[in-house]
């Protein structure tokens, strides 16, 4: 063997020197003007120099690290590793667990009727329509605001919802299970394009798009997918990325995968409404986020009972707030709901007309998809500069604050690299970069529907106080 | 204004040299084993140094370079910007000009019954056998053999097929449209993937596969397309591209969307095989390289129209000789057939088993798809080094022998650049640079069909000899 510790050449004193200049680029500037080279290197103080902040970084880092690692490994595998089939479609209140018959689900995080913004109100007083608990939107309001109604975050009922969708006990749910841990979990079948409940829309055509899902799509969608093969949902989604899908905002490859896998139980269907389902279908790229979100759930949900990690295990909005869950705390960090930035607003709308981010659907960022997964999706690119190093920015940014890469969702551009997995808190905290998640955006206060979709960035303060909330917990 | 022409500073000489070498490197190497800069550029003696082609690169690209300039201009703007859309399904014998009730339509350029390589002898016999002009390959031998079936090249009756595709009368075929200059165009139904005799295969199984798409596959989707709007062919490939198409060897994306289109009118359908289709159709990932090829040959035969330029019209093979033409030379260029490389091998396949190129897809690569469409697709990458530098390195060199870029088909990869379209033979011949078409490979000898896939390098000598043949007409 070589030994490499014998004495090798003399040092010597360089001939020249050049500058690392770590921090602020002024300084560099300052070197580069005296005719010397300067390296910058982007470095802030952690956590803005919060000495809170800093001390919970120091014992997470520190004294808890190796526990954090260990809790944090076992978080990503099960995110990365989770394969939750597609078992079929199901009445919400016979199938999701502990949903009453007065109850609806709404995305994001609790609140009382009085904080729900105005979008989700619609969506909330059309889903009392659906359900026949009122005839107009001042009946159903009355219903709703006069308590009889029980109103419960979806996340509480292993269910995720996008955007501003509400779900009463008869409406149709996506049943996904997780055959590794066992745990099912839940989407509604996507509402679609056009004037809908998910987007703000209360109007009798959004009500009667709540009961043709309920009447006419639920039962020809759930024989066909009773008569094919399971779907492996996770993998439609890693077909969908080699397809220009990141899984979120742009979902139209792994949909069709779908409707092409479910093409011969679909012409064998002879419900009378078949024909007017199939064009529902064939008319709505979004079909898949809702199989993504459930799968997600089915893996966050987990993912969710290894204690004492760093590792996001919920981000989700309900308009008003964004929350934050870690894995093994049964509670919400929250912070006002962000606007939706990079936006490309729909003719004859803008920033004005703009409600804040809403919904459940960032559960897709927290194991490799949706924002992470930007870099897979010339689509998303458009609003990210309109070229693909935007799209690759926004995979980067995620890669700065996650523990681990997926091993299933791999993003050609980057040679086929595995998008980053599992958004760490301490990282987000320390470096002051929040996740972006790729989404729509709804009218805020008129129920026009849907104006625009552009980019949300996570506040940071739900994360601040995350990590506050896991120090204490281990301390 | 600024005079530019004004005197300016007064030359100086240089302080420093460096070298530009150009051609053989061993010079630049010499230049900086001595200590100073050399920069390298490739170049090679034109056309190889051959005294004949050099004279008709010199008349082309000097007298006539005016002429063969605008002819090649009015070509590309054809292939560009034809747009082709899909009419429906018909009978091969009344739809194709010219094709007589005793004629088989096959790829490639022509030629005696004797030169057909095994798969196409096979296909051959196949295709009598669903006419019903024989019961078994011998028999079907002795009526091809005996001079009773006329053998016709596909591409000169407006058809294109891919590989070893041969059409009976009875044949459906793929009708398009190509409104801006009123011709149609044709191809067959894609036979699917397995024994079937566009792989060469001629069992029962492989006759049975023409005499179901003759059958069922027919009507079902004949009745499919004309109970839905038009398929405008080249706006699928172009969203094929931004989902990872090359729209030749992986055309998913696009059979997908084709697939989605037709969805409700499929699960109208009352046809007692419906579903049998629906299993074909949904099994089937090419699809559409059918349409796009049918789209291809309607561009191809409109600017095929334009006399004197040095564009490439038509580029196919019947597994003995590749042949190119000119537009406005109605003549066949030839050379043997190439053999296909870069080949990923089916397991327990290998090179021996490779029969050369064939198939008339390579009319794709004419107008910007298939090999010239590589940078867009993560599928093609892995049969060209398994990383998307290998498939951007496919588009740059069809784009050093291409007059052109597509302003429809964008490769997200590159910036969304146009890929290149309208192959210049003179480009070809003096850089000695020959197209590459990605393409499967079929068993040479005993009929077991797809053996392989990979990508042809067309031979350089066609190209040269379509050189000399329209130098010889402008001479």
């Amino acid at each position: 063997m070589a030994e490499h510790n014998s004495a090798g050449p003399v040092p010597q004193l360089p001939e020249a020197v050049a500058v690392v200049n770590i921090g602020l680029a002024l300084f560099g500037d300052a070197v580069r003007a005296q005719g010397a080279e300067a390296v910058d290197v982007d470095w802030r103080i952690p956590a803005g120099g919060d000495p809170e902040l800093i001390a919970a970084l120091t014992a997470l880092h520190g004294r808890h690290a190796a526990a954090v690692e260990a809790a944090n490994a076992e978080v990503t595998r099960r995110l990365d590793t989770a394969a939750p089939t597609l078992l079929g479609v199901a009445r919400a209140g016979e199938a999701v667990p502990g949903m009453g018959e007065r109850t609806l689900l709404h995305p994001g995080p609790p609140q009382p009727w009085e904080a729900f913004c105005d979008p989700l109100r619609r969506s909330a007083r059309a889903a009392a329509m659906a359900e026949g608990w009122a005839s107009t939107p001042e009946a159903a309001e009355a219903v709703i605001g006069g308590g009889e109604v029980e109103l419960r975050p979806a996340n509480h009922h292993a269910t995720a919802l996008p955007m501003a969708t509400v779900l009463g006990p008869t409406s149709p749910v996506l049943v996904v299970e997780n055959a590794l841990c066992g745990n099912q979990a839940f989407s509604g079948i996507n509402q679609g394009p056009g004037a809908t409940p998910w987007f703000g829309v209360e109007s009798p055509a959004a009500v009667r798009r709540l009961e043709f899902l309920r009447d006419a799509v639920a039962p020809v969608l759930g024989a066909a997918l009773a008569a094919s093969s399971p779907i492996d949902v996770f993998s439609f989604a890693a077909q969908g990325l080699q397809m220009g899908d990141d899984a979120h905002m742009r979902t139209q490859a792994a949909t069709n995968l779908v409707l092409r896998h479910l093409l011969p139980a679909l012409v064998r269907s002879e419900h009378p409404r078949r024909e007017e389902v199939a064009r529902f279908l064939a008319g709505n790229h979004l079909l898949f986020l809702n199989l993504a979100m459930a799968a997600a759930k089915a893996a966050s949900d987990w993912a969710a009972e290894v204690p004492g990690s760093s590792i996001v295990a919920t981000m989700a909005r309900n308009g008003t707030t964004f929350g934050v869950r870690l894995t093994g705390l049964d509670r919400w960090f929250t912070a006002p709901a962000p606007p939706v930035e990079d936006a490309l607003f729909h003719p004859g709308y803008g920033e004005v007309d703009a409600a804040p981010d809403i919904g459940d659907s960032a559960v897709l960022e927290t194991l490799g998809l949706g924002g992470a997964a930007a870099a897979a999706s010339p689509a998303i690119a458009t609003f990210l500069g309109g070229k693909m190093a935007g799209a690759v920015a926004a995979t980067r940014a995620m890669e700065r604050i996650t523990a681990s890469r997926s091993t299933r969702f791999t993003i050609p551009y980057l040679d086929f690299a595995g998008s980053p997995v599992g958004i760490d808190i301490r990282r987000v905290v320390a470096q002051e970069v929040t996740p972006q998640i790729t989404t729509g955006i709804l009218d805020a206060r008129q129920g026009r529907g849907q104006v625009g979709a552009g980019v949300a960035r996570a506040p940071l303060a739900c994360f601040q106080e995350a990590l506050r909330g896991l120090a204490g917990v281990l301390a």
